[in-house]
């Protein structure tokens, strides 16, 4: 075959499975959550029988690692284990145990006509996710979304293709063992650009695109795009220490918010300071994230001052700073003049995913969270809580950053979409 | 100025407009609900205290609608009257009158930790609305997005370039008088093709992009668009009449729904019938809907024998029928084998807009009602009910047949997104 036919059959191929994901959705749509749960139970119990399998598909891409230029933490998340694998399986059959969100009445009226409404939660069809290394993403998609009634299409990246294809073909085998359609969730089984490219535009048979990775994998699902995507970018989240603090809470939620788990999105990475209280906290604060976790502070003019003069080591930011998610032992400092400023600073500079205000006034605090434009807006609380599960959705597929359909944490419920349901008695319109 | 110059200063004036709004919609998001209102009713007033200068400037428009080559019918939606721009006052008033839905509390909960979590209804943010050649869309729009604290960027066609313009002007001069922020609602001041396609591309400014014209408008909008779209395709309607269906309410209701107001996307294109009434029912109903309105009858062949031997007039269907938007008195039919051939039929070539099935028969109705993948799926009444004022919305900004976010009628609750309060005494992630 010449270049050009290769490309046509990578576009029929793609195109096959779009197709048998969408024939697919439509038989999930009905099908009863007894079905769907005896398909998670049965790939629990097949995670656990094929360990040897799945850890030798895994050795094969942990040797192509170095080759692929990853780094250790990379490799680290890449890598599985007999107890990872315990746990993938444990998390299958959590998801089974959740409430099935679809046939949820969200609401219902008669109308004076008497045509009786109700919008009914339906899955939303066929979404696919587009993922790069972590093998569990993998089963963490294909089980939200047969949980939901949705096809998932599964695109991961090359890092991890030997396991995402052994995890994938026991999915299959879960699926005909409990009766389900194959096609309910397939993997795309090559990982060429060309095919995402085709992928991305098969709008009359995928609903809605997840993009999970780094911030160029999504910025090129945007821009090729004719589907829906839902985002998830990166968060940039605040923490705002008002004039009113309790200043040692502040300090508790600043170190649990920035050093608990630095690489996360709902991590902490700017800190506002009320110009009021600055030289009594900074200085203690700034003590505790360096004992914590050496926390590199990055200082506006006025918090390194406070900093110098109590002998702190800090480093002065640059601009871009105060828009960077460090994903690191690294805070970016800005002492302000007032919560208006704290809340312009945040509007303008925050990726709109979590802040939070340490404050004991009220009026303050509400006035934060009615006029700070991000997802998620806590106080006196870490940012750390912004997910799913602390967040009480009993699953996450992700946070959204985008204000369409969901906002924050996604459970099985933002996996849904809904329809109208209209009962008559032969109603015609005049 | 050159080419270049040209268009880098169209640019930098569209990402101005994009700046203003975002901007203006961070005042919105916290616009009490009384001073939304006064902006509306001074916005009524003006419609009403400055028709002359509206007309004029319609009549500008309507002078140059022969050269722009519009059809009568376009003609038509174009002209403004003393009475039309009444009752544009009037639904101003209306809006206004609606409950505000910003605010609004979704659910909430406590955590175990004591952590207390609220989704509260905000505003999308800003807004951008891409429209044809309606003059009242330029005031739907503006005050839909007012009402529901949304910054609104409005760029309309040039067909109605005037009187946009001027409904614009009065519209900034409502703001103003009220003490709103004038980039609430901002007319983008060109119709070239080259300023939209700067805007799809802004989507650090605007959130959500509604397209409302025609197909091939909506396709350049979602192929050029970086900003989330939600889409309003068309409605190709079906009305499948059931074995079990009272056969006179079924002729009542697809006449109805066919005949009533043939232009508009709920009115139905697609009749499927059960082959066991076939023959009682498709010949009076082909009379009736011939003494109608002279509908024309697309025939399957087993359909076009029926309507032969009872003489009544009819053509051959083609392929492309079955999956047309006539928007005219034209009708395709096709008889079915059963339940579940009308069922696979209509999730294969509708456009998910509405479907009906008229049958006395409940687990039949059901069965439909969950099997069949539309926006509206409705038992015993017209498709004509599917829209937002029938649906019990108070308004309508569109129709939306994508599944994320918002699925069927639009009205202002579908205008907002939601963002995720929680009030802590202090937690701190373990």
């Amino acid at each position: 075959m010449n270049r050009t036919e290769d490309s046509d059959a990578l576009a029929q191929q793609v195109l096959a499975i779009a197709q048998n994901a969408r024939a697919a959705s439509l038989v999930l749509a009905t099908t009863p959550t007894a079905a769907k749960n005896a398909a998670l139970e049965r790939l629990a119990q097949l995670l656990q029988s094929h360990s040897a399998e799945l850890l030798d598909a895994n050795a094969q891409d942990l040797a192509e690692a170095s080759t692929n230029g990853l780094s250790a933490a990379q490799i680290d998340r890449l890598t599985l284990s007999t107890e990872r694998l315990e746990k993938l399986a444990h998390s299958v059959r959590e998801v089974a145990a959740l409430p099935d969100p679809v046939g949820e009445i969200i609401d219902e009226s008669t109308r004076p006509n008497g045509l009786h409404l109700r919008r009914l939660r339906v899955p939303i069809g066929v979404i696919g996710i587009i993922y790069e290394a972590r093998p569990n993403v993998t089963i963490d998609c294909a089980i939200l979304c047969l949980k939901s009634g949705n096809a998932a299409i599964l695109r991961g990246g090359k890092e991890c293709f030997h396991t995402n294809t052994a995890l994938a073909a026991l999915i299959t085998r879960a699926l005909a063992d409990t009766g389900l359609p194959a096609a309910a969730a397939q993997l795309i089984p090559t990982t060429d650009r060309a095919a995402l490219t085709h992928l991305l535009k098969l709008d009359s048979h995928i609903h809605c695109i997840i993009p999970r990775g780094g911030e160029s994998l999504i910025r090129f699902v945007t821009a090729h795009s004719t589907i829906p995507v839902i985002k998830h970018y990166n968060g940039v989240c605040f923490v705002y220490v008002d004039a009113a603090a309790d200043l040692a809470m502040a300090q508790r939620i600043l170190v649990n918010a920035k050093t608990q788990r630095p690489g996360v999105c709902n991590a902490a990475e700017q800190l506002l300071v009320h110009h009021s209280i600055a030289a009594t906290f900074l200085p203690a604060a700034a003590r505790a994230l360096r004992e914590a976790a050496a926390v590199e502070l990055r200082c506006d003019p006025a918090s390194a001052a406070l900093l110098a003069a109590a002998d702190i080591p800090h480093l002065a930011a640059t601009d871009a700073d105060y828009r960077t998610e460090f994903l690191s032992q690294t805070l970016a400092i800005r002492i302000v003049e007032d919560l208006e400023t704290a809340i312009a600073t945040i509007n303008r500079d925050s990726s709109g995913h979590t802040e939070t205000i340490i404050t004991a006034d009220r009026a303050a605090a509400q006035r934060f969270q009615a006029a700070v434009d991000s997802a998620a807006v806590l106080w006196n609380a870490s940012t750390r809580f912004s997910d799913g599960f602390e967040f009480g959705l009993g699953a996450e597929i992700g946070i959204s950053t985008d204000r369409l359909h969901a906002r924050g944490p996604m459970g099985l419920r933002e996996l849904c979409s809904y329809k109208w349901i209209g009962d008559g008695s032969g109603q015609i319109r005049a």
